[in-house]
């Protein structure tokens, strides 16, 4: 069996949980680790089979061994780790956003091509199953040319001040996941945002300057309209909904909930709240989106989700957060785009 | 426009209610009303239009004017009403059961048969939308050749004690609806019943000699098998389900409720509990039934519930009593039937 | 019994179906009605018991009989006769909208409040269960301060194009009822809308000036964001949902459906698509309209949607007309007001 | 960290099912398999890293490093290496029926009682979160008293006629997994059966000696009353409903389905069909009941499912069986029951 041997790079959250999933994957052998510091990590990496564990990621690039990397490292190491990666030749999966700056994610597409590595960006919600199958549905005309896009997309809880404070904004942060969520359910590319932005949640998140609720609306370049909607906090659980109406009709995923049992009492009618949030919601997707990524380097196909697709949802992103502030509709042309516009991967 | 004029036998709750549903069919014109005490009637009866109140049904029966007769008066009255309606030449709207007694049932349909006049029985669920629907798809072939038939029919709270004592017990009184809904949707005659009950609502309903939670298997003519549950007491309101099931897959007729609301709360997702009872879920099949008594009368068709429906779903209860005394299956044709068995009418 | 005795201005459609619904109300007596063209509709009206049939309005204002008239003639009459009614003395009920101008309906609302008569206005979906129940529980405090307020609104068929053409605009003609229903179920005034339209059912909407798919967003003075989707043509029926979401949770009121039955089979599992269009789906609310219009004038309570209600959704049309055409938000505060910004009524 | 070896005796479909689920378990390691025929096992064995392949499960008795076996061999083996493994000392995971013979059965628990071992039955439907929750419900009191039991459990397509004939029938075979539920989530005793079967899936089961469709109601100890209906084809797919009706109220288990995408058409409004059959709804099920059985071992913890469970199971299927060729009620307590009536394990 031909085998992929993979480093990851920053074992935090989602570093950890891609190490257990991809240790599910029997083509996949993680070698290496690396994170700013190691030692907390001997006992976990040794549990997970793991045998290079080190400080520094070059020991990774470095390697003649390690096949391809998963950054999962801060957003600003992102696009220079992506740069030297890629001239390592090594293949690569980047934890979304690219960066938090287009030009800086433009340059690292550019070297991606030039090199001619893979590059998956970790948008996983496109392995949801939910919506995979409002996209098909769509590309199989099914709803018919679609005419409104609604996603809704609520947290349970907000992040901490110091997050929010360092995580770009709710645009580049949470709403980026809607931002390619539309351009992958619709198949067009948005053309322009009007974004609106209050502070509903939390003051100390207006304090560190960002919004905590918005709602944007989207034009898409296939005539359509859009609209998505986002709260740092729904109590109720991780809302995620997604609706594509059409000319023949429409198709709606719903939320996913722990179990379908139904009470009723002398005080109502209840049932399970939404899984609570990304770990539970999309635990089947984070598996999916490394399967899909393993997938695509052995048969040598492309990535279901790519440098392109990470710029696009960025320049989305930056837009919306411009149309915030200005109060004023802004045209995705007038954001950066790669020069030649190729679809860049 | 041809008018019918009618006139009620017994002002409870179920006449008026027939008389606020008729007075919104033009072609009905309502003339009189008879109770045993009417005094009380007065200003309800002027108000409603009606020019005749009378202690003596008789006088219905004699006024030449009158057309039909909807007889709402005890259940141990109907038999008796029935024939000397039929024989008055008087068109007949009775309420379920036609009476306690199977024999008596079949001679009060010969009368009717003998004089020719239509008899329709109250089995309004029949006029429900869901259910009707559920016969449609059925009778259509959506579900092809029926398998399994399963109906859910629980009361919001049981009856004072008194009226469980003169109800003729919850297989005659309550499940008879669905005797007859069985017969409805499947199309097909019901040739054995095994009944269990018990009583785990109120022991004072065991003290009357009832039970007041059964659950009764059928078997169909046409070899299909079916489960009917019964409880006088569901706290969170009138659970009113039927399912048949196929060899080409299944229909299925939930609850109604008051709205569609759901609130997603921290606590939970809840919504609204089923329609309170009877009136509340059948308002417009109680409105539907007359509409269309008053439709067979006007075009001379016949009607959706007649007298042998009446009869069978009588036969079937007496069988289901008597299975569960017995503790054994009970074969319909063992409880005595209309000696030509030709479809009374 | 008080009773009131009404007139009807128009007898189309909607006239028709008013005087339908206050016959099965006792307290009311429809004795007039006045249409442009009468001959067609004698039959309808003596069948009606309907007495006076004119057709000039104005017999109907100088009949002192009438308590009250219903307006349903074009909306272009409307201002007019409404003065003319108030200073009758005359309570009125009068479609939506008031007028296409937000100064007429200014200067007719002051007629009114001078004249000290009642106006109630036809925004019928006030008096759908579904939404009153949402309303109720934002203003328990249920879904705690509203953050987020969401209205779908698809018709199932596009109207003529002659209809579109004298319509108002979709803004005005359509929207306008979800202009209504978010200032009803939020609790609160609308500071700004942001509005996109696109011609995506039918080009010959856009021919004759008009857009046929539109989302506005709303900005509402208690600081919470909304937005509203509307379409002329929904192929799988009249959508109509509305979804308030909150610090402490969401309530959210989902389409209503002819039956609840449910068919699976090898095919998939389906159910009845949404009620067909206005007159399915808000049946009861046309009832309840006028029962409650009916009740604010024997009772001489304030009417449930009054002229101030009429007045404040034309501006946020207007508003919401003229941010589609300029491409940028609109404060509401910029759209002409009556002066003294009184609750007009 | 504590280490558990098994081996597996059985390697059809279930038993390799077992394996990928126990590689999951780090605390487990598969050791060794024995089949009766294994030469096609040979590379499906060392990719999982199995180092043991045996025509003899003695093999796997007589290994002193083997602390616990999976029987996952045909139904008629299961009894005799049950006793044969407890005496080796080895703890037991058995498929569910432990035999075809409630005198078997009984034997071989006492062995298992004798010598100390812990036996797990695999009833794996127990570990379905969504039933789990019905039991816990139930058992915390949320619906009351219970009254009413209601499963239904319908197969997406018969097994074949060779099976069916192997089978010991559908009562023993299939209905056993609903009779092991009525008494997981009721936590209470059946005493009495009453079971209606019918051939109307497929002649050739009925020629086979067997019946495709039943209804079986069932007596608890408590008092309440129950249903189960089976079919061998529900085209629609895999249809596992569970509820518990009581006092206080209704908890209701619905099917699972591949996703929450529902889609709105002119043709109607479509949803998924539940998961297509046990491997595909069972998934986590299966992995909880091999995760939970480690547990018990590791902790020295009681199993979920016990020996006795397996008994009482087959008293039951055993007394439904006798039920419809009598066609008369059977009590269960005229089945064989274990000498002492301790509970086994």
């Amino acid at each position: 069996m031909k085998k992929i041997t993979v480093g990851i790079i920053g074992a935090g959250r989602i570093g950890k949980l891609h190490v257990d999933n991809l240790l599910s994957i029997p083509e996949i052998q993680i070698k290496s680790v690396s994170d700013v510091v190691v030692n907390h990590l001997q006992e976990w990496a040794s549990s997970k089979g793991i045998s290079v564990l080190t400080d520094n990621y070059k020991d990774l690039l470095t390697d003649p061994e390690i096949d391809a990397v998963f950054i999962c490292s801060p957003t600003n190491t992102h696009a220079q780790i992506i740069k030297e990666a890629a001239r390592a030749k090594k293949h690569i999966f980047c934890e979304k956003p690219v960066s938090f700056s287009v030009e800086e994610t433009i340059e690292a597409l550019k070297v991606v091509e030039e090199e001619g590595v893979k590059l998956q960006v970790g948008f996983n919600r496109r392995f949801d199953p939910n919506f995979k199958k409002v996209r098909e549905l769509v590309q199989q005309g099914e709803v018919g040319q679609p005419h409104i896009l609604k996603i809704t997309s609520r947290d349970p809880e907000p992040p901490s001040v110091e997050y929010v404070r360092s995580s770009g904004g709710l645009f580049m942060d949470m709403m980026i996941h809607d931002f390619d969520m539309a351009r992958y359910v619709m198949n067009s590319e948005v053309v322009e945002v009007s974004a609106r932005g209050a502070v509903l949640v939390d003051p100390a998140i207006g304090e560190a300057g960002d919004v905590d609720t918005a709602i944007v609306t989207l034009t898409f370049a296939n005539g359509a309209l859009g609209v998505i909607d986002n709260s740092r906090q729904a109590v109720y659980g991780y809302d995620q909904r997604v609706e594509v109406f059409g000319a023949k009709g429409a198709a709606t995923a719903d939320n996913c909930r722990p179990t379908t049992v139904e009470v009723s009492t002398a005080e109502g009618v209840s049932k399970d709240k939404p899984l609570y949030f990304f770990l539970e919601r999309y635990t089947q997707a984070y598996i999916e989106e490394v399967t899909q990524f393993a997938k695509a380097l052995l048969e040598n196909q492309e990535v279901i989700c790519c440098g392109n697709d990470g710029l696009q949802a960025e320049r989305i992103a930056k837009a919306a957060k411009e149309s915030f502030v200005t109060g004023r509709p802004v045209k995705i042309e007038h954001i950066e785009q790669a020069e030649d516009k190729v679809v860049l991967n």
